[in-house]
């Protein structure tokens, strides 16, 4: 896709993607520094008050309306057995989002989110749901090939994938604030580990977690086919679209590109766990100026989360042993954006409140 | 006080004290296993909701109403030039509270939580706020004497200042599902972590932090301070109402007593910082049922906060760099105790959502 410049749809999206202002950010961190406690006495909330200023361009950032994407892909790897659960899984739980009864439709309610779900390469269809519009339909492919026999899909299916996501931020983006990365795509832990591994520089070993639940003989397993994957495909860790392609997955690259797409609009972008920091990091790839519109959830029990995270330069708000996905960390963390913005515009300050500042 | 059978009032209320219902536990347990997510794959929240199931003896644990309990008190030591603020600003800050504008009034309203004000030993008397009952009046006494002089206050006081919070727990339970402690009182940091060298046993230099914000001088005056305190009083560490009297505060003890209450009651109460975990120590030094009632919200910048904790035997849900106080880091627990009972009643089990399970 390219427009009348002849640049192509991403090129387009990178080129409005700018780091947080400045400006705001000093504003914010002198009222903060004002306010009736003592300095930065709410630590890391306000660390995120001044990173919301910079990145919304407000003093007053709005976040009241959240919405969590769930990508949803499945994985030809999971031929190779390295999951604990069978594909058709995935299918089920989408219906289990539909009907409201997943762990992140309670937990979306909670945090006041509207839960959008996006097929981007499930096996199945879901015709009825996306002709009642509860499914977003942006199908790349029915599921990816399997990894650890070559690449997970070809490289324009890469660029449309990222695109999709892109799309899907630029659509939703009038009715929303903040965005969450969600996903579900039985078997998505290990391409998202396999990302992780390129990524990073570090040993598939090291990085390789048991997902769902897998036990050892599952998990040596899983170990021996990522490591295939990487031999197999070689990506060039130069080239965040060729490591999607060759290792990563449908809803990755969706979420990649979801997060392009917010940073675009300069909304703030909640990354939840191991798989959506996987897309995250795709996109810092293509292009980094993204990075500065990440609020880091969680980090989850998963070994290449927090590898990923450190790649990010990301401090993740939560430590919960948390290692569901589907967005849950996300919208956990939405509680502490609206705290930190509570902070920043409710707060009063010493002189406002005639409180004898520090002697 | 005691009643007709002759025991005092502490005795009664600790005789109503019970663990958590281990049939309630077994029961929450059993649903989170069964729900459409990988085995316990919401970690620390589902153990969050297995305690809360095990206190309110529900499988749909009521935490709607919540209250925020601030409890005041001033500090003699403030004289030995310990703390960053002179002591007017505990009133100060009051006043704030009442207007809605301190960091405890932002957070509380994200959280639908209220927030209560007891003065229970302010060196000044809010004499209107009483009157139209926007501060509760539970007075033991003005300010506590200086204890690198000798005892914060009498034994009875320290008695009194408990039962005051039992009181204040007894008074709100009707209209509060979840309690959370919080505290305001310039100079606290100093007596709070005396109490924690005593009922840890570790040392004081060790555990003094810089409060609200002193630099290296004001630290060393601290810890000696805290070192004559120590010398001075003798408290025994096998007697917490002793330690309370000797190096506590009038709001230490009412935080104990709150906590004291809440369990007496069955209801959920939320630690917050250095200050009201101290006031969480004498609790369970003086009836250790009280432990399972405890959500501890988060560890502080404090070092005395994390030794308590361990000391106490909490994993504290958040790390946020939080050394505020006043109950903040509280209310942002509130949160997840919403989302542990959020994934307890809300979220289909494999059955009902017709998944498949792990294969």
């Amino acid at each position: 896709m390219s427009d009348k410049s002849g640049l192509s749809f991403l090129d387009t999206t990178f080129r409005a993607i700018y780091p947080q202002d400045s400006a705001y950010r000093q504003q914010a961190e002198e009222r903060l520094n004002q306010l009736t406690m003592p300095h930065w006495a709410l630590g890391d909330l306000m660390d995120l008050a001044v990173a919301l200023a910079g990145m919304t361009r407000s003093l007053a950032p709005p976040v009241a309306r959240k919405k969590v994407v769930v990508m949803v892909g499945d994985h030809g790897v999971v031929a190779e057995g390295i999951s604990h659960y069978p594909a058709e899984v995935t299918t089920q739980m989408v219906y289990n989002f539909i009907r409201g009864g997943a762990g992140i439709n309670a937990l979306a309610r909670r945090a006041g989110a509207e839960v959008v779900v996006v097929d981007v390469g499930a096996r199945d269809d879901f015709a009825d749901q996306v002709r009642t519009k509860t499914v977003i339909a942006k199908k790349i492919g029915r599921g990816t090939a399997n990894i650890a026999q070559g690449p997970a899909m070809s490289r324009t299916h890469a660029v449309m994938a990222v695109e999709a996501g892109i799309e899907v931020a630029n659509s939703l983006s009038a009715t929303t604030d903040v965005f969450a990365t969600g996903e579900m795509g039985i078997g998505n832990t290990t391409p998202s580990t396999a990302i992780a591994a390129v990524l990073t520089g570090r040993s598939v070993a090291e990085l390789t977690g048991r997902g769902t639940g897998i036990d050892d003989q599952r998990l040596r397993r899983k170990i021996e086919v990522i490591e295939k994957a990487l031999a197999v495909n070689m990506p060039n860790a130069k080239d965040g679209l060729d490591v999607l392609a060759k290792v990563g997955g449908f809803e990755i690259g969706a979420i990649a590109g979801l997060i392009i797409g917010a940073a675009a609009k300069r909304k703030p972008v909640i990354v939840d766990g191991l798989i959506t920091a996987a897309g995250a990091m795709i996109a810092v790839s293509l292009e980094p100026f993204v990075r500065d519109y990440l609020i880091c959830a969680h980090q989850s029990a998963e070994p290449g989360h927090g590898a990923l995270l450190e790649s990010l330069r990301q401090k993740p708000l939560l430590k919960l042993n948390l290692r569901l996905g589907e967005g849950t960390g996300a919208t956990l963390a939405m509680h502490l954006v609206d705290a930190a913005v509570a902070v920043l515009t409710e707060v009063a300050t010493f002189t406002e409140a005639g409180v004898s500042s520090a002697g």
